[in-house]
């Protein structure tokens, strides 16, 4: 089983009541070794392997080379990132800065309070285009900051870094049992509607790997599976990084859920033929005006549905809010390495399947406007949602 | 040079005049040596090499495992494989079947009409929705029946069938410079009205791999780009067997068209920022009413162009049509393996991308309504064209 030889101490499921989709979770934090344990989504589903971090910079590095990826999981291990930076990399900064001045004030408060803040910058900096890491980040050192400020201990700082690092995961899980709880009526209403259960449609991967525990998109497919109203889940493969058919694929296996796998340009064949009942994709970011940029594909999909007159939902918690972005119009759109168009990702290699030098153009997201989207889900209930 | 290494005896550039996109030629037959050589277009872009067929059964092989693809190919192959068969195995057949039974009437025309028509039947069976399959194998063995029925001998017909196989290779050729020529006038027109070359997106490949020489949709990007018409050529890569990718980004190179490659998902992306002028795709079935069925992905790029009033151009000769067919519902499409869904192509090989037991959907190709298409450019001009 996924997870089993993971260390325990900071597991999410006692919090959760009820039906989980098995142990799957993004990263583990090892209190007393003080390090980080993640999957490598790279290598699935191929193989199951964990990578231990026992500094910041080995997780920036897993962020990196998208090892650990999705906006929420992004999240998460940059703030136990800057809690491995704090536990394991500032004693031994402060010593070497110690011995070459022994007269330097290394042992300060505010100087660690001013190198952990300035390593949360670089942290962010590693995907900056994701919202919930700068957020995350954030969340840890503003009140270090204040706590530095008020004459706090660096150890009882570096111990609230780790509590509240802890929250932030327990919160998200938290969310996306909600924003699944949510999501479930709404599957449960179309259900009753049609008379049966419900054929989805899915795109990239909005589950556990993603984000923690339950996901956003898949909360809501698990939710309701476990009441009867799914007949099966349509996986999108989501080139060029696969994500829809080495990971979701594999989540819904693990789960039991029955799905079936298609390249991304089948959506119109399937939904031509009136066996796409309503779609389900995440979010990497929501706009004030309720835009999307999500995984590209998400937006030539959300026209398909509009087209086909299949109900189109976004599963996000408000952590993907940015309010500061009035329309999706505003979002900077990340252009990715091109030998992920070129290559094929297969484990850690990448195989070409293209011209050695061809141009390429490598979008990682797409904004789909408000307009083709039925409504957001989120932990408090469904926004943007049409009259 | 692609090509150079090949038997010219039956080459079609002479018949050509102008300017021609690189010696690409999906098959050529030697006549000295009774031997089909066609490009295994497995194996682009990375490695150039040509299988030799002396018999039917060799091209069928070939036809079947996609080393030779696309609907005219297909064709071309198919009437050589019935020459091959009549220069090279009906002789052998005959003389088995003459030590069997001195007495038989194997010399017999009407006996050698009969076994090339079952030849054919089978020939034709190896991809039956191939529409051009069928037709070019009735194309040889509808006058080869009638010749044997007026008395004609064994190697006349054969001879005949050889000089009907070339004339419809060179037929093919000549309906895709035409489809090119119409092509230009249009892009002409549309580059005129706004000022500056085009941006053209395509699916798929619908190239000289494809067809013969010009190709359908690449003979008017070529034409056009002669022109000066064109700026470049977006290319979807096409899952899942990335006929885009492999072939279609190869061909423009080898003509030196500039191109840039995408994943299919990507199109709604550069359409909502205005980066297409228009989109321009082969066909493998034209329907009576407009409706056309082409690869799979080629109906929600249809519905994304439209829209974004992208105007949606489909290329195909006269010999693509199938009147038979009342509307694009009666299309019969076929599912292929799921190995190339659950993998990628690479090579002679399949690498997997997804659990290898996974539930899988491979529709071959989808329909696209006539009022999603602009217009079906032929080689006698544009037809079900909207007012």
């Amino acid at each position: 089983m996924v997870g089993e030889n993971l260390p325990r101490s900071l597991k999410w499921q006692p919090a959760l009541e009820g039906w989980v989709p098995s142990a799957l979770t993004t990263a583990n934090l090892d209190d007393a070794a003080a390090r980080l344990t993640v999957l490598d989504q790279r290598l699935l589903p191929f193989s199951i392997e964990y990578i231990d971090c026992f500094t910041s910079k080995q997780v920036c590095d897993a962020i990196e080379e998208l090892a650990v990826r999705g906006a929420p999981a992004i999240g998460i291990a940059g703030a136990f990132a800057l809690v491995l930076w704090a536990k394991n990399e500032w004693p031994v900064i402060r010593e070497a800065k110690r011995q070459a001045n022994p007269k330097s004030d290394v042992d300060s408060v505010t100087v660690f309070a001013s190198k952990l803040e300035q390593r949360g910058r670089e942290i962010a900096a590693v995907r900056p285009t994701a919202v919930n890491l700068a957020w995350a980040i954030n969340e840890l050192v503003a009140p270090a900051r204040m706590a530095a400020y008020q004459g706090g201990s660096v150890d009882k700082i570096t111990e609230d870094l780790e509590e509240q690092a802890c929250q932030l995961m327990e919160d998200e899980i938290y969310s996306c049992k909600l924003i699944g709880e949510n999501g479930a009526v709404i599957i449960s209403t179309l259900a009753q509607r049609l008379g049966r259960p419900l054929r989805i449609e899915t795109h990239c991967n909005a589950g556990a790997l993603a984000t923690a525990a339950w996901g956003t998109a898949t909360s809501i497919i698990y939710h309701a599976f476990e009441n009867g109203d799914i007949e099966k889940v349509w996986v999108d493969e989501t080139r060029p990084v696969e994500q829809g058919s080495r990971l979701t694929a594999w989540e819904l296996e693990q789960a039991g859920v029955p799905y079936t796998l298609i390249c991304d340009n089948m959506a119109g064949s399937i939904m031509g033929q009136g066996l796409v009942d309503a779609v389900i994709v995440g979010a990497d970011r929501v706009c004030a005006n309720g835009d999307v940029a999500n995984k590209i594909g998400t937006y030539p999909l959300a026209v398909v549905s509009s087209y086909h007159s299949v109900p189109f939902f976004v599963a996000a918690p408000h952590s993907t809010f940015d309010k500061s972005l009035v329309t999706g119009d505003e979002v900077v759109i990340e252009q990715r390495d091109e030998a992920e168009v070129r290559c094929m990702p297969y484990g850690h290699q990448w195989l070409p399947i293209a011209p050695s030098e061809c141009d390429v153009f490598n979008p990682a997201f797409d904004i789909t406007p408000n307009e083709l989207i039925t409504g957001v889900i989120t932990e408090t209930g469904i926004e943007f949602a049409g009259e």
